[in-house]
């Protein structure tokens, strides 16, 4: 009765970050997630696909022909109704998920990664349903005192540190 | 040891707007989150029913019997503790999301919609889950120009343009 | 050096629901404010009119004449840069505060009511700032027991009880 | 035309946290915020006083007989419209700023501490607006390298820091 499916996300080389949610009201979600992502960096490179139910559509609006082109395909891959992809270039998901999360047409957000993502999707008679993400592999150990040390440095290498 | 089930939620001809969340505290969020819901639109007629694990019961609070009698056998249908159902008239989610986002008893939202909704549900011995949720049927392919032309029409017919 | 100045906000028989804040990059968020006080409730009639330092100029987007023609009157006569007017008709502040807090172009808001209003003013060289808000004449006493009682049944009447 | 008053909150010893801000609709507001508060911390102790216009009356719920009656005070002595006064024990600002910020019938919060309090009211012939508040006494010079060590190891005390 339910049919389990694994589709990984296209995205070469994992060059792009990638944010996927269940949403709705896609006619006009779909153009008013991307004016929104557009506050949330001055030079964010984006694309928004969003699924409709009835017509059966992927949506998409974007300021860049290769993230409009891979979003559309990956939401139209996935198929669940009101799931939308988005796909930046220039932001990463700490800038845009405040704006995202409190969107007037975002129920949830599945994932925010440029990790390569596996989307697991339900098929049943009526549609489609997505019941889990796989952002990269699996931990298999816990950090050492030298490695959150390494990882703390980090940070402040990439201007998290506090003067 | 995990089954999966598929539940279809009932809603006569798709007329009730339907939103489907994980929450918790249920004896104090069911009111709490019905009267959150009276600030959203001056009119909206709604019922949130909400289960609780112990003792094994669903809470419905609301101001139309008919909503209420529908989110109650919605809820106790899906079993799964802790989650709620909210069903509405004169109210869309966009109207809705950002108040129900915010509210300290709820920890996500599954979908938010009025087309055809489908539960998929996992059962374990302590109880069930939420794993998914069918939201209409799947999109098949993107939509051409003529379509996005179409799309942002409608929004301007619904009231969406700008002068 | 700085000169104070109360200005009543013209609202002919309080008939209109007034929020007054202050935000940024006006050419961008007069519509977009707009467009977002549109999700709020299904049959807002509203206009938002903002201040510009550069050219001098109040701009205005609404859905309504008279309403796009007393928010601009009285944002102009302000004049604060990047002061917004929203006056709207079919909702009310607690419909749409939680959205326009969050907007990324919404710095504060100053008031929301529909009390006669009046914002006081100071005017320096460079221009003017809004320095507080009159919302209606001022309390003088605190509420007895039966009133706190006429409260809340006032509340059940207007729909806020529970059932 | 407009003239300036300093009040100074009632607050003994100042062992009471303090918040003060604007909103609206106060018959629902006065209860709701209290209720609000509720969540935000295990055992809070509090009222909220909120101020209406028609009738003038300041209205107050609490779960405490004397923060009540230091809440209504001091909001009536504010006077000005809408505008409402929380104390509380057992609770930060920073535990409820963020709830009461996302409050649908809050506007903004003008301060929120357990310093001493000034409220800065100017009146006109229609009533009375809070233009500033005095947050305690007046910073004098900038910390040094060693104060600013002090500081982040006052936060560790305070149980703020990291493993």
């Amino acid at each position: 009765m339910v049919e389990l499916e694994v589709l990984k996300l296209e995205n070469p080389d994992e060059r792009y970050q990638v944010v996927v949610g269940q949403g709705n009201f896609s006619i006009f979600a779909c153009d008013d997630i991307f004016r929104l992502l557009l506050t949330t960096t001055p030079a964010i490179k984006c694309a928004v696909a969003m699924n409709e139910a009835v017509p059966k559509l992927t949506r998409v609006t974007g300021n860049d022909e290769t993230l409009k082109d891979l979003t559309s395909k990956n939401a139209c891959s996935i198929g669940a109704g009101h799931v939308f992809v988005i796909m930046m270039d220039g932001a990463f998901p700490i800038n845009v998920l405040g704006a995202l999360k409190n969107h007037p047409a975002i129920a949830s957000i599945y994932v925010a990664t440029a990790n390569p993502v596996e989307i697991i999707i339900a098929k049943t008679e009526l549609g489609s349903a997505v019941i889990g993400v796989v952002d990269g592999a699996s931990a298999t150990r816990i950090e050492n005192e030298a490695e959150k040390r390494e990882r703390r440095a980090l940070c402040e290498t990439l201007g998290y540190g506090l003067d």
